[in-house]
């Protein structure tokens, strides 16, 4: 199902230009139909262009009345242009059928979008970092994505760690919210993190030492945001480096220090999300079912169409 | 004039034990009498000692009497401990005398407790990482730490960049607060953050990339706290790796951005303190008055006594 695809560039300035070449040449292979915004790959210092620049790529995105609309990477520059985003245009875009998908820095936007207007997006795949490889790209990455593109996603399992396991089934529901932590974090407090009061909130990070994440954790539970989940759903946190230092203090030590604090918010680990190759896509801001049996975890969301 | 200082591990655990045994050395050649808490060595995964066993070093240090409060060294530890202080003894202490002073993950300490008493503490150095130092420890550093203790201090000043010079002389007034600017957005959102309305803020940090300084220092703007400052002065920001994608996007960018964003409040920077050997003592919680005259900037607190 040929579909037309948008990229934009809102965050980091794309450097690896190969693998964002790469990337629209198997959307393209894929039989999408890829529509390049004319600053994606603009650079101002870090970033994809001034804040001006950047803020323009999201509105004409939103403009662009495409079925998908993707980032080329991540990287930082969303949390500080957020003032200048028109939310209501792009939740207007997404009313009539944009899906607006992204990962990491653009979790900036999918809070804002939230929080301003309640409009869903999608945590997934972005063109450079997942389409873009040397290789072939992943698998489940690529079987969600032609999930999502076609509508015929219903949701994702995964296996949970033995110590997860739940003899009798567990199923709550709640509005699916989250994904970077240290991203999300820098939003609380502001009026752009959504309340997400009864929601499923997943987490992700990459090169964040546990501690960091510890403390990222304790700002969202000093603020009152975990208790107040139905469930937290742990993604992948990746490329840290332990210390000498740690002596014992773990990832693993945190996870088990927020279950003590949550007693009664199931906290599950190993979503396949995060800043790695094997991604699902998962919808932010829709209402979703958490079912845990044994092993075995699912986030279901029926069909779309 | 014989003090008597308490030294006390309320964060990470203390690894290098020769420069803490150097610290109490030197505090006591300088002719104070040095008590250690009994678990100002413990050692439990990162931490001194595990969470009641550091709260419990706060309260004992609290309840010792002493003229200073310090700490062995920073690292991290306080923020998740934050619960289970009893803020009205501490505060109670310090009405009566006793003076607390350190820094980095400390200003989770100090926030918390203006936040929740108004009680005044102190930025300024840790035993080991300032007074432990092979060699003489920094003469600034020094002298500023008699003059907290002698309580003879008036103020500080340092010199601005020529940017920053003022032809016509500023002076503002306001409450003194700020600290590590890592733990203090790791705040913001909790009851522990001081609303600080009105206020001059100082701000540090170590091993931060510029970027992250501007995502930390955009959250205190979106949370709105930024704006309703009487100034912003900026300490050191060092000891952080530039990456060749910053082309350009240096810490200078980030401070003249922040100018950018606040045309009302006037923001400084080079104040001596933060992960450096040249600090200066700063009363955290105290009304100041910040005085800019040409390049030539003061902090005034007048007599303690």
């Amino acid at each position: 199902m040929t579909k037309h695809i948008y990229i934009y560039s809102p965050s980091s300035a794309v450097r690896n230009k190969d693998a964002l070449r790469r990337g629209v040449a198997r959307l393209k292979a894929l039989g999408h139909e890829v529509e390049l915004d004319p600053t994606a790959l603009a650079s101002h210092m870090r970033f994809a262009g001034d804040d001006e620049t950047r803020v323009a790529a999201v509105h004409r995105a939103a403009a662009s009345g495409a079925d998908i609309a993707m980032t080329t990477r991540g990287g930082y520059g969303l949390t500080r242009i957020l003032p200048a985003i028109r939310y209501k245009a792009v939740a207007k875009a997404i009313g009539r059928g944009t899906v607006f998908v992204g990962l990491s820095d653009f979790t900036a936007l999918q809070m804002a979008l939230l929080a301003e207007t309640g409009a869903p997006t999608w945590a997934g795949p972005a063109v450079g970092e997942d389409f873009g490889v040397e290789g072939e790209p992943d698998d489940v990455m690529q079987a969600c994505f032609e999930d999502l593109v076609s509508g015929q996603g219903e949701g994702t399992g995964w296996r949970l760690p033995a110590k997860e396991a739940r003899d009798k089934a567990l199923e709550v529901s709640g509005r699916l919210w989250g994904g970077n932590l240290a991203v999300l974090s820098s939003m609380v407090g502001t009026r752009w993190l959504p309340k997400g009061k009864g929601g499923i909130l997943f987490l992700e990070d990459v090169s964040e030492h546990p501690y960091r994440i510890e403390r990222m954790l304790t700002q969202l539970l000093h603020a009152g945001i975990l208790a107040q989940q139905k469930a937290i759903v742990l993604g992948q946190f990746t490329n840290y480096k332990p210390y000498p230092h740690d002596k014992g203090f773990k990832l693993q030590t945190v996870v088990d220090w927020l279950r003590q604090q949550l007693q009664k918010v199931p906290v599950f680990t190993g979503l396949p999300f995060g800043h790695v190759p094997t991604k699902v896509c998962l919808p932010v801001g829709t209402k979703v079912d958490l079912a845990v049996e044994g092993r075995d975890a699912f986030l279901l969301w029926g069909h779309r169409h």
